[in-house]
């Protein structure tokens, strides 16, 4: 019991033993939290985080509004100043405002033809304060676009499911991750947590954890695939789990993996999680990597998670 | 007492015991130290560090002042050379200077409209020269504007006390953080000093140091609020501490977090502090999140730090 | 044999041990992994980690292709509103085409001369709308380009050879590195691995790995050369190797090196391998840095890994 | 003799044992090797690292010649084409010549202001293919500007000089350090290594390395300054030393500090090192910080270091 209890890590993974008994998922498989957040919109808010990581439609349509917009500023202004300080504007009222539009264009992106060139105090400041503009807000849109492009992401594969297979003489839950595209990662390390639900003294419903031991929770390179392996022993929490208890409970795995990853240059982040039906009893994974004809060994991504149900 | 003296850190918090006793905090709520530099202006100022971290308004000011001061410069050079080698001016005196100042505006953000450009050796010499240091100024301007926008912090939120609160069979000094923002925290980790004023052998004042041993001092993930929990036994240095003494000893609690944003993709930092008067005995933090009826998980980040008086 | 199973790391490596005996190194001398993957080509390329390692032949090919590409779509959409206007456009049919795309020139790297600019609505939205494309597009080219050059890598040499040399009473496997550049690195540490096929016990060829322990896995200053030494005692495994072993058994030994270095202001990481054929028995390194008739150390970066047969 | 053994670390600073005995320290006060290296030059060069680091003087002269050398490339091939091609040129020979200059730079920059323009297939792909050229280029003298600017040191100031001073019942060798810059940095660290120069068994000279354990060797923030102390038991390679012995025995005691700089958002490595004739016995560091008439904490960067002679 004692020893058992090492592996019990109340609140150590963020969530709180007090959850209530939770049907939904705490982190989804992609790895975002599942969990709303109730604060004051302008603190939750965060500029850069939001621009960094909002979908590319949304991004686009936000750099492509506030172009359009701050042009129809400029030209406002620059029709108020009188479209007979821009030389180079031919008509009057509508046709003017849009050569206004045009001119404003010209100068916030500085491309500057000439066809259209200011003349007079007011324009001519105005015109150079709009360059000035145009470059700085540029810079806020062409680095948030090769942020977006240059953001540090792992892109690993988990096997779809965890499966509970033969270990030594007894048995371990096991699953399998790999590096989903092409690039080195090095250093990776896992951490992986457990959650059930069970009765307290009071037969209430209570969420508990528990940290699952690894066999090996740290490679130095992860060029193949990585088989996670926790041994159920009689100190692991899993080892009155029945099949059943893997939904009943309520389980839920948390993975955390982190590693270095040669491309970006730094350690990145990945997580995923498995719920109670997607743990396999009694099965083993196929092995996702062979030696070809020539030699080379071939790690065959598509086929991670492929498993045989033994009798 | 020998086991309670290891919790004594003298000096670890770079704070020194001979401090004498400073009725102001050493750290501010919001993270800044509050001490003062005697330093060499040139070798105490760094200029990146003052332009990322100045007030907005200081910030638009002084790349607004470069940048119509570097235009000044030049239209003074081109008034010199003389405005009838840039074609298109027209008129003469302040009339032709304030043209040379347009005509470097265009310059200086290589908008070059063409209504005003150089002729000669001299002034196509100069403008050429401008257009290269105008490119070379917008870099750290617009550089140094894009590292404001995404310079990383932790947007950390603290309950506005820590709290004397029961726990196990005695009492813990307890308080809480969550994460202030949208996007996600990974491997957390917090560490608490503590510092007090008291009688040395010669019964001077002194102030002492000690590291509050926390019961987890590091989360995998900050999805909901992390409750701080310094228990209060027999060997830690609050064992003695009536609710008076957190103000008579002019305490002072430090608290350092680190954890991995997401969103910058790299691990930030966050200080608060607690005097005194922020302790409050004998009362209960309120659970700042709850489930809702869809079985969602909810984090209120408002109701943070929200406690019950206990009788 | 509990002691020497200590260093037995089944896995830690990330290769398996069930990988059939591959006559090909599984790390390059360079550091890349010998491994080839089999992936859906969408999720196995990832843009930036390709824009950042391809060949710079490749780069400015690809850089090159979209910047005409993308140049030839505008000016065929202006020719399709009508080179009439485009002002300054003289000639029809190829000759006017030819101009369109002249413009777009003009336009898309906001260079804007004016001696062709847009008149009408049409065609000036679409000239404003391709200088916001155009400085987006540099954006990502421009910043790539800066990305590739600012790549941090470790250039570290390695000694081309590892030795079995005379060490204390003994015998230990001996192996150099130096940094191959200017620049200083510091606290550099290395982890050495070690990998060779042996028969199970169903006679069947399995490969084994284990970690070498070294006399020093870190140092604080990498500022001469830094020989990595494992003493082969009674406990490490190569100690029932004979020379002709380290062929006949398939020997491959991986080496990770971190670093930090202070010109990319960040951590570094280096990898190397030696294969059997790469090791030599019985030979001692030379030194390869001396001090110089003025005091001064000199490291002869050339002569690293030169070494002497002993007798 | 087993327990101070502990503290020799043959190696582990990077330097050899077997370097001579060599008056020149090895590194220098301002934390760069004092070390010369001989390499092939195009391995040892490393662009990035040479452009990041050299004198302003030198990336300033560089970048100027790079533009201005392009630009005579481009004008000599403009002049090739022919003068006749852009239009605006005047005059003949040389006069062209310049104005094709000119035109190059107004192209190179991007400023285009149509006073010269180009004419023809040919000028025109050369002038949209300079613009290219010219916004990639300007991409890398950008980004390195910013990157000089931006470049992560720490300003880490020392003491000038490491005092024996009294402590505990015996004494220790202290020096101090604090931040030199305005700014913040946490989580500080330090290593100490100690080097000096004996007699091997043979009477040759040989260069021997410890670590000096520190008291407290990591704190928080600094924020005020940092006195290391390292006691000098019996188990310290110092405890027999004599004051002349520093000198005789050709000392050199290497420092390596690194902080979480908030600035910079990362972790930023400072190096000293004191050589025998600056390290000063029986003396005592005065207090580089007071406590204001306000009740502020004030640190007083410029006098740190200050020390007393002890009678």
């Amino acid at each position: 019991m004692s020893i058992r209890s090492r592996h019990l890590a109340k609140d150590d993974l963020g969530f709180d033993s007090r959850t209530e008994r939770n049907r939904k998922r705490s982190i989804n498989a992609d790895g975002s939290f599942n969990i709303k957040r109730k604060n004051n919109f302008w603190t939750e808010f965060h500029v850069y985080q939001w621009v960094i990581t909002c979908k590319w439609s949304t991004y686009w349509y936000t750099v492509l509004s506030i172009y359009v917009g701050a042009n129809f500023l400029f030209a406002s202004l620059y029709y108020l100043i009188g479209p007979e300080y821009i030389v180079g504007i031919e008509g009057e009222g509508i046709m003017a405002y849009w050569q206004c539009f045009f001119f404003s264009l010209q100068s916030f992106t500085t491309v500057g033809y000439g066809g259209l060139h200011p003349k007079g105090m007011l324009c001519n400041v105005l015109a150079g304060y709009e360059a000035f503009l145009g470059l700085m807000t540029f810079a806020l849109a062409t680095g948030s676009l090769y942020g977006r492009f240059s953001r540090p992401e792992a892109r690993i594969k988990y096997s779809p499911n965890a499966l509970i297979s033969p270990f030594k003489e007894g048995k371990a839950l096991m699953f399998m991750l790999c590096n989903n595209k092409k690039g080195t990662l090095v250093e990776a390390s896992a951490k992986v947590n457990f959650s059930w639900v069970e009765k307290d003294e009071n037969g209430n419903d209570t969420r508990r954890f528990a940290i699952l031991d690894l066999e090996i929770d740290r490679i130095s390179m992860l060029a193949l695939s990585w088989t996670l392996v926790h041994h159920i022993t009689e100190n692991s929490v899993l080892y009155d789990f029945t099949p059943e208890d893997y939904i009943k409970k309520d389980v839920e795995i948390y993975i955390l993996v982190s590693a270095y990853d040669d491309t970006f240059g730094q350690t990145v982040h990945s997580r995923s999680s498995y719920i109670g039906s997607e743990i396999i009893s009694n099965a083993k994974f196929r092995r996702p990597f062979f030696t070809d004809a020539n030699g080379n060994t071939v790690m065959d991504v598509l086929s991670l998670g492929d498993y045989d149900l033994l009798p």
